[in-house]
């Protein structure tokens, strides 16, 4: 450890409360006791810059006769805050103690304080334990952080409960593709793809529940919206009519998170350059039959499959964005063939049930897919018919059908993924920058 | 669906907002709609008796003419409230319209209403889909969904910041016994048994961080307190004195969450017949060397191995409770022999580095270990020396190891296993109680 002698102080620096660096236009001309990281350094010879990060922001710190550590070595710093227009934040803080509580022992990798690394995505990765200091990195998961508590904090306004359902199954929830295959004390078993069917069980439990866990996908092929292990906000209801009132509520909890974005994540929005959406009253609405037509039509796309494809997704995007003002738009009534066994069919016009349209529904954000939702199969009878038409064994979902002989209520629910949601707030190009330590096709550490 | 003949209403029962059964003294003598589902049914031919259960608690409802459905059928009931001193909650709900929403189709397999099932207990886990609607079952599940918002809350008002770390990984954070391997795309992984390492990484980030999320212990003993996946609560906070700031930080949460307890599940308290307990404003403490010399000199009780055995953590809390009124206390200053490479040595009196006494402790609330917490390590060559003097390999704590090169502060924290504190709170016997849907040695499924 680096200790230099130090100009004598007035105050004991421990005596002092710790300050934080957002908090430093309330001392003004007082003295501040700091502790944080270095995140900027310079040494003039005569006098010493130190640019000091703390959770909270980054201030500017000078002293003289002062033997300055590698960067991000931890320090604490005692001083007197000046007003300082030029500085970051508006004040300076002049050093009146300097003592380094851990010194690095290396330069680190990249240069922390730079808003652009000119370094190989990989190689950044490679070193995150490091790099995830940088103040973009910290800026897009304090936002997410801040959007998870937004999204609970809203369902428990609303009465819903939270659950923790197992990550560890014997079969999945889709039927058994992309699953990440587990030795259980030699038994087979698969890492989650999504909590769907232990949601809906708890669904008679406490009719309103959301969990906010890890899922896992097998999925090898390598995109800028996929990881293969992220965060899933979880939400089932019961007791619903049909699938408006799932999309009524994805809309009142998008907005109650864009509030709590703008109270509490600002300052992270504006270092990023981007703005927190107006969430409608009301998200217009479209459904998958007539939005693949508004695509052809009005920008001459051809859209193959049966969803929409990812220029699709972008063009209708683009024209509710133009035409309507709303960055949000809910896809509805998808075909059977582009949803799961579970999903609930959707009225034909007389009454009778439609054998292939469904109330599922996805929601767009500027230009992707953030969620998919809809209403699910609650009818014992029915839900046996699906699962043959959809070429499932019955057996393999056993004890997911049987909680269905018991009066399970009409319900639905959605899901959402943090980290893409995230990454398309922020206008972050690849969701592995929206994760602490993100895990793709080739990535286990670290 | 059974949809019998009713008689007519005064209002259309979809014309009245939903009611749930804990707000019925408001509406004394007034019309309320609710949902539900059949809790407890009987006919006795001119008058029929339902209690209905929705999420907010039950309510007996007498009608007459009622073709009733099976138990747990979702059913809408609209009847007026009349205050009756026998009726569970002091009401009663005269039924002027019934109508079920989803019949069940068969008798669950125990009697729900029963607060006591002579069933074998894992005959109740095999039908867990449906037991875990019991009113017990459900009380523990709603008590941790509190006990966790209660953590979470707390921490946000300290500063502290989620975070979500991967359970994938490619080496353990304690050595690497009882892992349970995946396949990952083909390369050895693990489940991981601890965010241990990723929390005290991300300290350099956020500087107090959180998380709440299932972690996975291959451990192949079946116990009453031991579950192979449960829900961990940890936390780390960097630029501490030593681990007094932690214990310090643990019995502020302790607080907060018994007062969100009080506040919000005080129903499911008084159901299951535990008390919420006072946390002191300073929990005793005691070092492990002097526990174990009273629970000798005091009980006659000979503790082996290096750290206290089950019946010496009873002993111990006996004491605290009959001597000092506290259902906690903190055991300090753990031997190395009984901790992981990471915790911090303990100072001599003369200042100098102990080689045998780290800073960890244990904490026990009424008779188990509910946490273990401590300093970490935070210099990189303590670090390397520790690591070879555990004889672990270096290389396989690489990516790890590497961010203590870079200045990382003093810091400490701990871990809350989710379902046993929730158990001891209750007074549930078995762990796999406090968990939805729990695995063991045995258990995959539901």
């Amino acid at each position: 450890m680096t200790t230099e002698p130090q100009p004598a102080t007035e105050t004991p620096a421990q005596s002092l409360p710790r300050t934080f660096t957002r908090d430093l236009a309330a001392h003004d001309g007082q003295q501040v006791r700091l502790q944080g990281f270095v995140h900027a350094r310079r040494d003039l010879g005569g006098v010493q810059f130190v640019v000091l990060r703390d959770v909270s922001g980054i201030t500017q710190c000078v002293g003289s006769g002062l033997s300055l550590p590698l960067s991000e070595s931890s320090v604490e710093i005692t001083g007197t805050v000046k007003a300082h227009p030029k500085a970051p934040g508006g004040y300076e803080v002049q050093i009146s103690d300097f003592r380094v509580i851990s010194a690095a022992v290396e330069a680190p990798p990249v240069e922390i304080p730079k808003m652009e690394w000119n370094v190989n995505p990989e190689t950044m990765l490679d070193y995150r334990v490091v790099t995830v200091r940088g103040l973009k990195e910290r800026a897009a998961l304090k936002v997410q952080a801040e959007l998870v508590a937004g999204f609970r904090d809203h369902l428990i306004t609303e009465g819903f409960t939270e659950i923790s359902t197992p990550k560890i199954v014997s079969a999945g929830a889709e039927g058994g593709a992309n699953l990440f295959p587990i030795d259980y004390f030699g038994h087979p078993a698969y890492l989650a793809q999504s909590p769907q069917l232990y949601k809906q069980i708890m669904v008679g439990v406490f009719e309103r529940v959301f969990e906010v866990a890890a899922v896992y996908r097998a999925e090898e092929h390598a995109t800028s919206r996929h990881l293969n292990e992220y965060l899933s906000l979880d939400v089932e209801m019961g007791f619903i009519d049909d699938e408006e009132d799932v999309m009524a509520l994805q809309n009142r909890v998008l907005a109650a998170i864009m509030v709590r974005l703008r109270e509490r994540a600002g300052a992270e929005f504006a270092l990023l350059g981007a703005t927190i959406p107006d969430v409608p009253a009301h998200i217009p609405r479209i459904t998958l039959l007539d939005a693949r037509a508004l695509v052809t039509e009005k920008y001459g796309h051809q859209v193959g499959g049966k969803d929409l494809d990812p220029e699709a997704e972008r063009l209708l995007s683009q024209h509710y964005a133009e035409e309507h003002g709303s960055d949000f738009v809910f896809v509805t009534k998808y075909p059977r063939a582009a949803r799961p066994f579970y999903a609930h069919p959707d009225a034909n016009p007389d009454g009778t049930q439609s054998t292939d349209i469904t109330r599922g529904y996805d929601l767009l954000f500027r230009g992707i897919e953030i969620t998919s939702g809809g209403q699910r199969i609650h009818d014992h009878a029915m839900l046996m018919e699906s699962i043959a038409a959809y070429r499932l064994k019955p057996e393999s979902l056993e004890g997911y059908t049987e909680v269905f002989k018991y009066g399970m209520p009409p319900h639905g629910g959605f899901a959402i993924g943090a980290e893409r949601l995230t990454a398309k707030l922020l206008g972050i190009s690849n969701v592995r920058y929206a994760r602490a330590f993100p895990r793709d096709r080739h990535r286990l550490t670290p």
